[in-house]
């Protein structure tokens, strides 16, 4: 039976990554060595790291002002990297928009470092919306926010006009629509989800605000490091970077952000409209902040938990369980998944209703 | 042709590794799902951590005073965090031994942190030897050295008393021969060699010695984050700690560290033996500090140097080229190079020695 995985990350990727990679673990580019086995200074494992750059900025329409690296530890060492890159060591101070669960954690790495002000929060709501009135102070060295919560199922879908720099966590919707980059001074996320396999985190950095700190950054922390080294400072993740390349050169194939833009507004449509229409489920979502990616949504009689998930289980549906920290479904709908899965679901909610409802 | 790979890492792995990773990104363990896609919180992907813990402690006896945790950044991150987790706030101190390129790295970030003292220091001749002969200071918070040194190819045969924590650094050669783990405070490294593919680092920490620094330690760099989180704090790169596990799954069926032990022996002494014994060329580095891992060696005719490469390159030897740095050869037998490997190495360069000696 064809599976319909909904995961939140690590998530479904395109059919053709895993037949690549699974062929590269074997044999890599006829080398007759694994891609595991090859030095990550091997030619031909250094034009992967290239590529998978070079793709980045490609999809991404990336200006010649920023740089594209590769590094690990995932979007919660970049947590710590931001302030360390950005936050003055004498007087320093940061801004930060609390979204959910991912921003929250970004904020405690902030505050050791040094004064860190919250400029808004939704946590009044269980973070069931975006702030949208705030003001981001002109004296912080930066501003923080994150595009799409995946917990809660929120999305920002405009950015503030800001007087300082502004960075811009994107672990979840990279690559899943058009960003003008240049408006960014800082993206960063980690991988595992529109853009590869686990074990990466991207970071999209403007050059010119690196170095003015005062800090004396650990070599590793310093995103200089990464920009200098072409993301090849020490030994990388050779299998997940293989995995984000295949996975890009798939997205370029397919026509690339302005495509997937229009697939996944395609599918969030479908999924939302079914939550909207059905009276048996609710979607606890800001209408203007629901998510793209990731749909959340709740029974309305919690006693039917039991044969709604038998329903969908029986059509080949996984990993629908909302996050343990919220409760309900959520139905990640990440780039490589079809409108088909997502009809699927639909079809069962339907089903549902009528036997239920 | 069979390629006898002699890479100083990422290197070779057993085939059953790549078999099964290969097999686990199409199908894992017949969830029908790629490894890839599927939660780093999935039960069975939790399995896979816990595995890789539980081999990696049953394999070096690692003592209940001591935790293994596997963290993303490898053995240059790890640089950071020693200092970060060991060396007090206010009038902290490390003492640091110098055998090479990986030791003065580790060097380099203790200092960002705070006072680092170099106990000794084999750079005068290019790292050929290990430093016996140094005093280490009662009044530094952790003494830190290299077991095993890739780039000049020597390793530590045995590890001073010391009045202190001891931390080593065991990239190169953890896993490889009996290490007595309660000997050490810390042990760490990068898994990329005898360990597993690329992607991750190993740390086994003895847990009293963690939260002395009176340092606010970034969630990330902290061990006790890891400790408490079971590896699993976020998002670990799930490929290659499968493949870590397949790895040490391998290691435990052909008998362990006492049989790898052997047969590292076996190899190196076979190789070392060609290289004392042929005319044609030398070996670098002081006779007891060999590395088992890692034997370098040179050509006393550098004029020849074309001649031998078409000779090993037509024998099917591939990466035998020494580091950068230090020029000519190196033959890196970790513990799924197979002692067939070596000896068609040796033929060759006896052959060598027939037709231009």
């Amino acid at each position: 039976m064809k599976i319909h995985n909904f995961s939140a990350g690590p998530c479904i990727l395109p059919q053709e990554v895993f037949d690549r990679m699974s062929q590269a673990v074997l044999n890599f580019n006829n080398t007759g060595l694994s891609l595991m086995e090859i030095s990550h200074r091997h030619p031909e494992a250094e034009e992967v790291m290239r590529n998978t750059i070079r793709l980045t900025k490609e999809l991404l329409n990336v200006p010649n002002t920023h740089e594209v690296i590769f590094t690990q530890g995932g979007a919660s060492l970049q947590f710590v990297m931001v302030p360390f890159n950005l936050m003055r060591e004498n007087g320093g101070k940061a801004a930060y928009l609390d979204t959910g669960v991912w921003a929250s954690k970004a904020i405690a790495e902030a505050k050791r470092m040094g004064m860190t002000e919250v400029v808004a929060s939704s946590s009044d709501k269980k973070y069931s919306y975006i702030p949208k009135t705030y003001e981001i102070p002109s004296d912080a060295d930066y501003f923080h926010c994150t595009s799409n919560n995946t917990v809660a199922g929120t999305q920002m879908k405009s950015f503030p006009d800001s007087p300082i720099p502004i960075v811009c966590d994107m672990s979840s919707d990279i690559m899943s629509k058009e960003v003008d980059i240049s408006k960014f001074d800082l993206i960063y996320g980690g991988t595992q989800k529109n853009m590869g396999p686990a074990g990466n985190a991207v970071a999209i950095v403007k050059k010119e605000i690196l170095g003015k700190t005062g800090r004396n950054i650990p070599t590793y922390l310093n995103y200089q490091t990464h920009i200098d080294k072409e993301s090849t400072f020490n030994t990388w993740s050779v299998l997940a970077v293989y995995g984000a390349m295949c996975n890009l050169e798939w997205l370029k194939k397919i026509g690339g952000i302005p495509e997937i833009s229009k697939r996944n507004k395609a599918k969030s449509e479908l999924m939302y409209a079914e939550i909207d229409r059905n009276g048996m489920f609710a979607g606890p979502v800001a209408l203007e902040d629901r998510s793209d990616m990731n749909a959340t949504f709740v029974l309305k009689d919690e006693n039917l938990k039991d044969e709604f998930d038998t329903m969908w289980k029986a059509a080949g549906i996984v990993n629908l369980k909302g996050h343990r920290i919220v409760g309900g479904y959520r139905a990640s709908m990440y780039n490589a998944m079809p409108i088909e899965s997502v009809q699927v679901l639909v079809d069962v909610m339907k089903a549902f209703e009528e036997k239920f409802g």
